[in-house]
């Protein structure tokens, strides 16, 4: 991906022209740069200057997403880029959407890595009860993220929804234990898995992996890019296994998550704007388990890179911290 | 009245939701408060920490509006909330409204407290006439305010409108002598009794207090709460004596100031916008007695309770100043 | 004119009043100023202090224009005032339009003397080709500025426009050579002759001055008056001469010429939210001749008035740089 500014005047290549199938005008004094970002055609000038050159991203095209490597490009490498699932993928279904919020991606990250106000900021979209904070998630570190994991036993997460429109309890049942599995990676990436099963087929512990076949599941992306630092543009999609649904179901499925995502982005753009104005301590409790370890995983990446996180950086207390779960 | 910042996570607790008729409950991720601010409950958790609370501001209901004390809650005193005329005083007949400005409190204050403008500004509205700047007021010191009283000579203060639409004479008749009496009570507060009397009743020395009976009376609450530094939230209402008006008169008085409060708004965030860019140092004149005065009495309040005020401060000659009036 | 703030408490000398046919009552607390800027009436006051008194700045009419000296006025010239053609010329017929950018002036300026983009940015709108970009222009300085001119050969530098609306070459012709002559004048006006010639008048080093008598002739003002450092109010008239074109055929050219503009606007404001997140250094080439030239008299003539110029200045390289045209 090039840079959008011209290394002339800084006109937005954004606004250029393709040409000869690669390349690529300025369209305001006429520069033109082959895919490297080398100026080859200034009119009007036979010499080219070797600093007339504007900067490429190494980036790669994965699951319908282009993931651009902002930093050394030497050191990009693919392999970082986290298993999205692909709009094309055959053994699921997925639709995709996006929104903007006026809010940093990390209290985005908060949101994603801790389900705890399903039943509180979803109740309207997803027909979620609050069983989903009365019960802890299970979260371990991975190698660049966490693992949250959560058992609701049978018919507690759901209801059906009182105005006649359509929650995800009418698209994934409500009679039977539910798993969700979010694999979260550094930064601002999380996959999340959803699956149905039988009463019986729920782990005694209510915390191992299922071993049986699920009756239902569902998937979803979640995919936060940092405009600035007041602003994110979060890109995702949904849908349900190819064996459980149909396109009609996974437009159904989105539009309930564009809802839930809103009641998300109203709350939380709210308490950017409370944070903003200076936020004093914040209480922990043990249901901040996910984001705790997020934000935990993020800073020591950061590090690990030799940059400086914020003084400010909310829920900075290490896991382990006494209000913090066993 | 509470925070509306959750101790926990900073979400608003205004999107909260009531239980037990008296306890709120974060709808983000659900922690339980008290109305004393206290958390009582935290869902997946047992023992709730000492710091898990919220500030509680004392409030007091009065004349239909809450008086929130912002400062140390041990110093809350009510009776320093000002006598305002409540929605429900038999004596009146009052409609409340309110409006925003993008401008700082004091500028409103100072348009309240020196009604010169009324013939310049509201000619329109209030059918006001020039007359109310040829003659100065008489200004006196109370408690924690100021007294702001002027009479106007019968049939000189107002006017009847051209263009058919009503304006105060409409309602308070054009051929008596108007005496106005506003007390100012720091640091946004102004009430204001407007009556009308016969001419023979207004005294020789066109300054003393009326102790005739008047014709008719009005009056009308002015409430700033200051929003932030630019921005400030104005209450008001207004209406006729009962014994002079009803309902629908009260009514038609609140639809004349709305387009009279509009009229000041303009001026006051033109003002405002102009101030904002840097001000050099302003001229004072006899008239601006009562702002001057006003802000004496903010500053000496801010100081009595060890505050700074701002440098930048307009009207900051104190009293006693050549060119005010002796 | 007049600054836009009463000396009194800031009000907006603009919603004022005009009395006596010559002075102006500030309509918030009723000072009136002669056309000296001097107060002359305080109500309720006899004494009026000889600082009550608002800033004049010296101002002529010129060709539809209210021209004013915002500096020392001791030092206001007349004669600065850069040979507009005014509505009223009868040589030409110009009609006028205006409109706002959100961007420095100088970008505006950059535009303005380097029709290098004529082809790229107002193909569309002016049916402009890209023949604009090869042929560099002559630019040589003036007393306060500088002159750009640019022989393109005949049928080279239009085209019809493909959508049946018309383009320039609806009005001056599409088999002619056409000359431009751009007179800028520090620091923000531009006076721009472009004439048609028959094809053997154009001279044969395409470049001297043309001797014939052109086929036809059009004349645009570009008058640019910073708002602030990211506003500029953009004044301009357009039209044919008397000889060849009437009324309609100017509105006609002004809308052509509203579409190109704000083909321009729509660059420039990229250009500048782009330069504001903090800008490289820049790649100069041949054709930036005009715009280079043009800075270098700004910042002489800042330098003669004892001016600091922005560290940040872009194009501050001065002529004779290596990649500047021999």
């Amino acid at each position: 991906m090039m840079e959008d500014r011209c290394c002339h005047r800084f006109a937005p290549l954004s606004k250029g022209r393709i040409e000869d199938g690669c390349n690529l005008r300025c369209m305001y004094h006429g520069m033109k740069f082959d895919q490297d970002g080398a100026c080859i055609e200034i009119p009007c000038q036979d010499t080219i200057p070797e600093s007339a050159r504007v900067r490429v991203y190494p980036s790669v095209e994965r699951g319908g997403w282009l993931w651009v490597w902002m930093g050394d490009a030497a050191a990009a490498d693919p392999d970082l880029i986290p298993p999205v699932v692909g709009l094309d993928d055959p053994d699921w279904v997925l639709k995709p959407g996006q929104l903007d919020y006026e809010a940093n991606y990390e209290l985005i990250n908060d949101n994603l890595t801790d389900l705890t106000h399903l039943g509180y900021v979803h109740n309207n979209s997803f027909g979620a009860t609050e069983e989903w904070a009365r019960i802890l998630p299970t979260v371990r570190r991975t190698e660049r993220g966490i693992r949250v994991t959560r058992w609701i036993p049978a018919g507690r997460g759901l209801s059906m929804k009182e105005d006649g429109e359509k929650g995800l309890a009418d698209y994934v049942g409500l009679d039977w234990a539910q798993w969700n599995n979010s694999d979260y990676y550094a930064a601002g990436v999380l996959l999340l898995t959803s699956a149905m099963y039988r009463p019986e087929d729920m782990p005694a512990d209510g915390k191992s992996q299922p071993t049986a076949q699920p009756v239902n599941a569902s998937f979803s992306n979640h995919i936060l890019t940092p405009i600035d630092e007041r602003h994110t543009r979060y890109f995702f999609s949904f849908g349900p296994r190819a064996v459980d649904g149909d396109e009609q179901m996974a437009l159904g499925l989105v539009e309930v998550a564009k809802m839930a995502f809103n009641e998300d982005r109203v709350m939380i753009e709210a308490q950017q704007k409370i944070i903003d104005k200076g936020a004093p301590n914040e209480v922990i409790i043990k249901a901040d388990v996910g984001p705790v370890q997020m934000r935990s995983v993020i800073r020591k990446l950061i590090k690990a890179e030799g940059g400086e996180t914020r003084a400010a950086d909310a829920f900075t207390t290490e896991p382990g911290a006494e209000t913090m779960p066993a």
